[in-house]
């Protein structure tokens, strides 16, 4: 991995105008996104206008784990976000307002770290999300070589329209499992940053009552499922049925991750063409497939991937 | 700065167990301070009871930056709690629920870890705060010699008990400026991470209608006062009346920062020695000082300290 903005000091970075004025750059480069105080960036909290909150969520952007060089400073401030908005879709939630904290070395960059803001900004505009405070820490000196450290963490709030959160419990032995979109070969292919959440269809399957249970598809379908998979039950999956991203292999397929894709439990009871027709007229253009069913623990079906072959990425190993 | 975690491998690292067993073993450590899912640890989001959300706030803790390894684990998960419930008491806020995002390298101790969660928790049940979520990312590799990285974000929610968020804003000229408690030396006395944040104090303050602006000290009363000043005026501090901490001198006072004491604005019409009776009724073990007023930006009275004597801890130069 390239390090993160290599040996640059002095003029254009960071350590040049100090935290205030960098603040004041910050919230120029959020515009609209970034509301004036009290309700944003500028006290001690930011105070949220009085709305149901129902909803809360944190997740990070690292150089080096979940970008690199290779991926524009814009696009890294929207996959910033875009990976919180995926949990919220996966809730059925509608997104609110968001804070991020900020870890970098004094010697970034002034340029890309506007790049990197306008970048979540046109993505927080986007989807109504209003950020409303943060803070930025000054990385440790972590190595002689001038080499660079980033992260930002973002926590992002949410509320339940429909009243209901769709959780990752609540499947049953029987329940049809589905996903949207296609899997495998995200980093490849750039869709690990250029991916859009499925909000509005994560909050359509979670007023479907014969919806049982949902998540994000981010460590990898196998490993995910798991979290989906009820007590006593084992996901059989038919490897032909795996919506493959073009050129990813079955177990691409099942252990890349970083898909953002939505996968849920439909009733065993409930009318499945009639689901499948209802979802194709709200959303034309999304891929919806039935990839296999909750069966009994010991009585996979021959013919299923083995429960065994349902491995994703394991963090921190 | 003695290295984080030093040169660390194999067993008893947070390595040797990869990402899944890790968040069992925090959710364990957290114990009763973290709620079951939907409404805690264990989806793709934290499913917030119905409750009015109206803070929201965000403070890191970097080892190397506001921990080293003269604090306790244990001390340093109550030091990232209590850094934001000052936050939230600086807006006369109630504290409510938190996520939590780490990254941390590989050969992070798992004792280490344990204790900083036990730290945490402890501090989080005394606050009635419910650690529901949170993230971890592996750090990048920053360094060939083994050195560590560890930083932790929590991100707090509070409500607004009087309904009144007591924000920086709305103090006048003329208005009387009090802080809470002693001021300097929070380094060198371990006051940094032994504080007790103001949430009593400051909730009781936003209900009284003559304290008008308010914030809590972190950067240097210098400094942090610049936010409190109205427009047109400067704080007229007089250096006597600081109220130091034994050993700190009048300019430590003024900018060593890490105080986390409340600085407030009284109005100039209110009835101060009232004011102070009722303050001392309320917390009768809180030392309490009117240490200046707001005055017309050019005629700071002689004897007072010179507006460019303000200066606190500027980050990032």
């Amino acid at each position: 991995v390239k390090p993160f903005a290599p040996g640059r000091s002095g003029a254009g970075t960071v350590g040049s105008i100090g935290e205030e004025a960098l603040i004041r750059a910050i919230r120029r480069w959020l515009g609209s996104a970034s509301p004036p105080p009290p309700a944003g960036i500028g006290d001690d909290c930011a105070v949220l206008p009085p709305s149901p909150v129902r909803l809360m969520t944190v997740d990070p952007l690292v150089y080096g784990r979940h970008f690199d060089a290779a991926v524009s400073p814009a696009a890294a401030g929207a996959k910033l976000l875009k990976r919180n908005l995926s949990d919220i879709a996966a809730m059925g939630g509608r997104p609110g307002a968001a804070v991020v904290g900020l870890v970098l070395s004094p010697n970034t960059s002034l340029r890309w770290l506007e790049r990197f803001h306008r970048g979540l900004a046109a993505a927080a505009r986007k989807h109504s999300v209003a950020i409303v405070g943060g803070d930025i820490a000054q990385a440790p000196d972590c190595s002689a070589a001038g080499t660079g450290y980033f992260s930002a963490h973002l926590t992002l709030l949410g509320s339940l329209p429909g009243g209901r959160a769709l959780t990752r419990r609540g499947a049953r032995i029987g329940d049809r499992i589905y996903v949207t979109g296609v899997l495998g070969g995200s980093l490849a292919s750039g869709h690990h940053f250029r991916f859009e959440p499925r909000l509005r269809e994560g909050a359509w399957l979670a007023k479907r009552r014969d919806v049982r249970a949902m998540m994000d598809v981010s460590d990898g379908l196998g490993k995910d499922l798991r979290a989906l998979t009820p007590r006593g039950a084992a996901p059989a999956i038919w490897a032909e049925q795996l919506p493959r991203r073009k050129g990813a292999t079955v177990p691409q397929a099942l252990s890349d991750g970083e898909d953002y894709e939505l996968v849920f439990a439909l009733a065993a009871e409930a009318d499945a063409p009639g689901f499948e027709r209802a979802f194709h007229r709200a959303f034309p253009r999304i891929r919806l497939t039935e990839i296999g069913r909750f069966s009994p623990a010991r009585r996979v079906p021959a013919g299923a991937l083995p429960p065994s072959s349902l491995r994703g990425y394991e963090h921190l190993r």
